[in-house]
């Protein structure tokens, strides 16, 4: 499918990564997902070579995941190491494909490209990610029916919030602001804000229940960073105006899409606070979380999937607005990255298949 | 889809546009509905020409229809007319396609093609259907899992009717009568009379309620009437043999079919009376109608749709009997009227389309 | 479909064939089955050659089948003999095809290619399934969401059995054994025979309910025959080594398969054995059986099925294990008489068929 392939991405919460084995499909490939009794975790191609039957139908044994038809045992190097029946022969040859992982702020992640190139210090930053006292995160899964970049757009572009998330976040200020966008490195930062009479309805709550009245305008505030290749984090927040941002009550959140097929992403987010560090808040944070997620995103972005299809989005000659000025950078940004990946894939192939080479197929 | 355009379809019965937005595919094409507060009926195609958001998951603000994502609004002629976001700033040629409608016989009615030749006239006359204290009306929507032209097909041939609806129109002098071609202008009939020593089951039910016992042979007559593109009318009834017709007891009753995609169909249904003009017998005549389009017509037009898919009628060569007069003619009719909508378009499309012109999909 | 055509397949078992028309796909071919008054099984093409309608949706009247739409009649030969409408004209040339039908072993065998060519002679011999009161049989039916080909793999592969069935035939000199592959006319064996210490579980149990404890060492042997086109047949049992196999426990098992679609297949499955002839063991062998089939092999095989899709066996370059030895020759032979009958049919249609000569569609 159309998704970069040297890049790093979530496969999985840390949890969901255990001794039963777990199917995933990361970028149209099947793959599964087991723990070692070392802790470690393994992403082995779903499908055993011999027959075909796909791994996760089988079981960990020492280390190994053992196939449900015939018992053979593959390693989480991918190596065949056990053939239970007859004299007990396994081909040299006889592997499957492993994928590079690296656990970090709570996620396994995964490379889908060239082993050779899977560096984990290329997983970006997120410092209020690592356990701090001061800190308290609430995090989620979400399987979405439409592709990853309708959910960058998405999570990219404030000017939808105060319309989908109207019920809370309505604010009339921050509709009238504009967005700007910076770069930052790599990363493109689509920020906005604006001095409010009163903040969105969710903050507003969150204030009075912290500080209690406030007087004075306010400012309020919601950035989102995009880093390569489809992850989203967010800094949003209210102080009275002219104090330093620190001096408010701020959420910083982290919203995480992983294509699973050209029409299906799976997301995993995380919102993270310095206030009101109770269990109560965290209960409510993630059922108002989970409503909107998937009252207003989830069931708009899947009726827009359905609607458009595998159509190019250029080609559908989309409107463009001011507010757009942010998601229409990220998705220039992806096409060229992907534009770029793809030359070089083609590069590289030009290079090294020999005519008429045949390719065995496991996916 | 193949299906005329420049014509008449039914979208909606009256009821059913509200201020609600309501989506409906007619000829394929996705298209919301809804009222302004002034009663006009007003459709748009479903699909919001910024990022793609269906227009239907929206709401209707001040006569527009407000998209759920980023808050746009769009007249009932199409235009947008007010973007929430930032300076308010709206394209010129920001706009989405909007259909002509006409309100008619308690039905809004809809024109798929050159909206210049949309012209309310040319919706065929059912006097029955106006309203009249001496007659009474049942009427009710149906979506069938088939082929538009296998439900002409069916609502066209009488001869099925004593076999197919056996159970109330049972009669076997009708199953023996030749059926007779009749043209009327643009319509065409297909006719059947015979004299019964006792008429179909219902008939002879609702003669004996409403008159009693009957002495001598009776006529009964079921005759159709197919109006381009897909409206049939019937009249069907009872009366003593050498009386005229309009001395027995009859029902008039249209039969509204309009193409939802190439294997479904919106049916709309009326049956008209001039006798017994009781809400007992309305409720008895929807319970026995819908029992029999969802039972008996619905149950066989589905399965035999799922049969033949998309192949081409006359491709599966069909055996042909003498029966089938009255579908044939029509078939053959409607298939010349498609060749000669297909040819002017063609001649339309050559003329004016300069090479290379991209065109927008908002579908 | 790539399925062999001049072979018996089972269509039915017996008592599935009544008066009561029962539809069924054998080789993509929609087919109506049902029995005369007179007992005799009949198979048509299940589409009214007039309008198209499924035949099965009709019923049997006078030893017909007659539609449920237009009342036509079709014996069992398919020619249609009676037509209630206006003056009952039938055309010479109104038929369905009909299809050649054996009945043997409780089972309707029905033949799918040339009907000349259909000789029940060719159906293999079971002389387990006569009947017998020394044999005792229980049968079963299930649809398998998996390619026929896939089955048969399954069905002839006898090392599969101790790793996806180790709960009822765990047995590790079994699972060692290696596998002999013969000949038997144009039939196939697949061998596997062991000296074990304790039989599988099940036969481990069956012993000791009809035995008591045994002395001395045991022989095991699990043979699996293919019949062309997918017929499989075993022989399984224990006994003391160095004893006849008759002195000790065995099944005889019949498991048919039938191609329903390239991803589906009829399954048709009986245990025979010649001990414990009581209904305490019928109703427990049926509950297990069903339980391995559904729970094990058909979970594995349409998972399977769903991975590989219409992927051809050998293009995904399968691993080859010592213990496929069977399963492969059974693949390369039905390969080569895939290849065969396609060539006689191309060499057919080139010598016969006129050039543009059209062919009705009646599938």
């Amino acid at each position: 499918m159309k998704a970069l392939k040297n890049v790093w991405y979530v496969a999985a919460w840390s949890g969901e990564i255990t001794a039963t084995p777990r199917k995933r499909f990361i970028l149209e490939q099947p793959i599964v997902f087991y723990r070692t009794a070392n802790g470690i975790p393994a992403a082995l191609a779903n499908t055993c070579p011999h027959r075909f039957a796909p791994l996760d139908y089988g079981k960990v044994v020492d280390d190994t995941i053992q196939c449900a038809y015939h018992g053979l045992r593959f390693d989480r190097t991918g190596a065949c190491v056990f053939n239970p029946d007859g004299a007990g022969v396994v081909p040299k040859a006889a592997r499957v494909r492993s994928y590079p992982l690296s656990e970090r702020y709570g996620a396994v992640w995964i490379w889908m490209g060239d082993p050779a190139r899977a560096d984990s210090s290329k997983i970006p930053d997120y410092p209020f990610m690592e356990p701090d006292p001061n800190w308290r995160l609430v995090s989620g899964y979400l399987r979405v029916g439409a592709n990853y970049r309708y959910m960058i757009d998405n999570l990219v572009d404030v000017a939808h919030v105060p319309v989908l998330h109207g019920d809370m976040f309505n604010c009339p200020e921050m509709a009238k602001a504009k967005t700007y966008v910076e770069k930052e490195g790599a990363a493109i930062w689509a920020k906005r804000v604006a001095v409010v009479s009163a903040p969105p309805t969710l903050f507003d709550a969150l204030w009075r229940q912290t500080r209690g009245d406030y007087v004075g305008p306010m400012d309020n505030w919601a950035d989102s960073r995009w880093d390569a290749p489809s992850l989203i984090s967010q800094n949003t927040g209210v102080a009275l105006t002219g104090k330093p941002r620190e001096t408010g009550i701020q959420t910083k959140n982290c919203h995480w899409v992983t294509p699973e097929t050209e029409a299906s992403s799976h997301y995993f987010w995380t919102i993270a606070r310095n206030f009101l560090l109770d269990e109560a808040l965290d209960k409510e944070l993630r059922a108002q979380s989970e409503r909107l997620f998937v009252e207003q995103d989830q069931w708009l972005l899947e009726a827009l999937q359905a609607k458009v299809g595998d159509q190019e989005f250029w080609s559908m000659k989309p409107m463009l607005l001011p507010g757009d000025v942010g998601t229409v950078e990220v998705r220039r940004t992806v096409d060229r990255m992907l534009a770029a990946e793809q030359a070089e894939a083609e590069k590289i192939s030009a290079d090294a298949a020999p005519a008429g080479t045949p390719v065995a197929v496991t996916g």
